[in-house]
């Protein structure tokens, strides 16, 4: 085919991945006989093989894997969390709950019982409780207000409720979680600092529901850790009113998550070898690992199938490419980045040059455009036209990305792509039990894999 | 406020509905509290009461119903469709149904029984059957290989199953739909001229599942009624394939809808009067009917809700609206078209103006911008930048709508909108039993609502 992205190129793209897609197939396969990929978790050495093997069976040029030491955290057997509070229960005697908003409240269990089993997943990386832990509750709402109770001594031998909420109002649902993450990740060590016993973090949703979103949190060194956990949306506005109503509010939590040494695993990458500069590669992906809620379907098995069919599909329509065409799957993106790490040190290493590299870790949902390194902006204008027809033309400066990132730091001229789908479920499934293959939709996650195989079509003619 | 559409306008919009949203809680009630709402049903007259009881709780300066009879179809209790075959049994004991490439086929029952119960619905205005009809069955998938069997006398006595498939490759799933739903509508009276007892139609959907999609169908007045039904587009897919591999296949159907007499119904309608020509008036709304499967919660109670909630922001914000700006639910799109034929058959008989008119009758989903008359794209050149950083920002030619478009007729200068959400997911549900509230996302919705309030505004300045 001529090497030329043009627009019977990009229907041609669109027409493999709409008429022949295999990416949604796939990634039921890897959702429903895989499962979650926690890094270091059993699980995710399935996958790795299950992956291998798969894309083995396409005949790529090559396909390898690179191995990796990722961190081993487990969340344990036990992981409970309970509130006791006998103005809820009168609330409950009495049917007087209709002041709480949230519908999600009526799919509670409403009996008045001495503990009340709160919907609560500990935070990854959080130490164990040793033993149950029971104490009152603060609830407070930002940096501001934690410091200032803190400083008054109204924190000590408390669990304090981190619960900023998402500003609703933020059409990019990531600039409003980019606003509240923080909380989640640095939000422990804050507390520790006012004698806090544990926190809850609110968690990092658009919805009100009853669903329990885990993520990342680190501790400062120097600081003692205390347990941290995720509590749902709805039942943090719950806890935060009877926080005010009920001095005798108590909650009680007993983990016994764990830290294990770290393990062997692999970053996962098929390619095909360039025609005119094969020494010199685009790399495009997402991350394998994922959290160990639900089946980590969008975050980021969406993405690592984009990348998969984008190399599948530039093959099937006879792109013959310039430069080398590589598909990578990052481990441990999601606690500890071990995965891109070693892959941008090894790059460097070899001295094998990076030109480009795109990442998609935003879910698998309806394209909207791509965000790019400003140097390259100017290209794209040519471009946008041939995109717009398919609805992803929008194209923005950006380009940044936890796994491409590191690159950048050996390479200062390779070009790094963000691609963008519509943002506005994301987080409502996000390192949540939600996070599974029925909510991906196949049409939406087809045109996902077009677009960036048309755009690393663009890389390769574009780039030298 | 300032009588402008700028940026701070627009924010504001868009903060009232993300901040202080009612379309959702009230698109909620709707689902249910009433549920689906078929033109002459109780149901659509008990959802006319609501909304006029809800409308009225807002204070809107008037909310007011017009009087339309609507046709009365009714599907019955009985609604059976059933195939025998031998050769699928023995497949079923031979666990040889792996050739079978759609996966819904694994939730389908699959123990070898004389008789296999077919998920199908049956199509709106179809005649029954007046008892059980058993017939052979033929698959075609074009009017000309309809013909061309039809004219070798090879559909006399059979059923035929009408079974154009989606074109997946075309991005925006209207075109598609398009493309295929003539033989819904008009397929009985194509097969009946060849002597077909009754139709079955491959449901108008992308998805390959087991839900059956209803739909109006129509029979030209000089011939013969046959019954038709809708077949989930997994069942089609393998009615077609028994239908070439076992000679044998018989399917049995019994239907008793009947078509009663018309009903008196409403359009209903709330408005802001205009403060400088309250004569002239801006047409936007949705249909409130529905089909009778699921709970018509994105067709179109989105649109409904959209049209509330856009009327609720602009008074909100504070805006002074030049011309009259009134929300409109038209009754009985689905089957008739009565109510908007009714409502500019009435503004033409009283001189009522109408300078604009927008429908949003494509789901509550992610915008992505508006389709306008022609005459009024130039205008909207200095709009789309203030419509771009809420992803609203696609204005294309088009405009047209079926409620709408009757103003047309007697307004050759009305300018007609098209709200246009993102078109991925709509026809998986469209008509189908799981057109329920869970399947629309709350920001996906007030994001249109929000859009369709800053358009109407639009409107309201540039037009006289």
């Amino acid at each position: 085919m001529a090497a030329q992205v043009d627009s019977a190129f990009v229907r041609s793209v669109y027409d493999e991945a709409l008429l022949n897609g295999h990416c949604y197939k796939r990634l039921g396969e890897l959702c429903k006989t895989v499962g979650s990929r926690l890094s270091g978790s059993d699980n995710a050495e399935k996958g790795i093989r299950w992956g291998t093997a798969m894309l083995k069976s396409y005949r790529f040029d090559s396909v390898f894997t690179q191995p990796v030491m990722v961190p081993r955290w487990e969340r344990g057997e036990v992981e409970e969390l309970y509130f006791s509070s006998s103005v809820f229960n009168k609330k409950i005697k009495n049917q007087s709950l209709a002041n709480y908003d949230c519908e999600a409240f009526e799919e509670l269990p409403l009996k008045a019982v001495k503990q009340h089993k709160i919907p609560a997943v500990v935070l990854g990386g959080s130490v164990g409780t040793n033993g149950k832990i029971t104490a009152g509750l603060v609830s407070v709402h930002s940096d501001k207000e934690l410091d200032s109770l803190g400083k008054a001594g109204l924190l000590k031998g408390k669990m304090v409720l981190l619960n900023r909420a998402f500003p609703e109002n933020l059409i990019n649902t990531f600039a409003a979680y980019g606003s509240c993450v923080p909380q989640r990740v640095n939000g422990a060590s804050k507390a520790v600092k006012y004698g806090a016993v544990a926190v809850l973090v609110r968690s990092m949703s658009n919805r009100c529901d009853l669903h329990a979103h885990t993520g990342v949190m680190m501790y400062a060194d120097s600081l003692r850790k205390i347990p941290a956990m995720a509590v749902a949306t709805a039942v943090a506005n719950l806890l935060d009113q009877l926080s005010r109503e009920d001095a005798g509010l108590r909650i009680s939590m007993q983990l016994n998550c764990r830290t294990l040494p770290d393990r062997l695993s692999a970053n996962v990458m098929a390619q095909s070898n360039g025609t005119k500069a094969p020494e010199k590669v685009i790399a495009f992906g997402g991350h394998f690992d994922s959290w160990d809620q639900g089946e980590g379907a969008h975050d980021d098995g969406a993405g690592c199938m984009h990348a998969f069919e984008a190399l599948r599909i530039l093959k099937a329509v006879g792109y013959k490419p310039k430069h080398t065409l590589r598909c990578v799957w990052w481990i441990n993106e999601e606690n500890g980045l071990r995965g891109a790490t070693e892959y941008a040190r090894k790059a460097a290493e070899t001295g094998e040059k990076h030109i480009a590299a795109l990442e998609s870790d935003r879910g698998g949902f309806t394209p909207r455009g791509f965000g790019v390194d400003s140097a390259f902006l100017p290209v794209m204008n040519k471009y946008k036209s041939l995109l717009e027809p398919y609805g992803a033309g929008t194209i923005e400066k950006g380009g940044g990305g936890a796994d491409i990132g590191p690159l950048r730091k050996f390479n200062s001229n390779v070009v790094l792509v963000g691609f963008i789908p519509d943002s506005q479920r994301y987080f409502d499934v996000h390192h949540a039990e939600t996070d599974v293959f029925e909510n991906v939709n196949k049409r939406e996650l087809e045109l996902g894999a077009a677009a960036i195989a048309v755009m690393i079509a663009i890389l390769d003619q574009e780039l030298e």
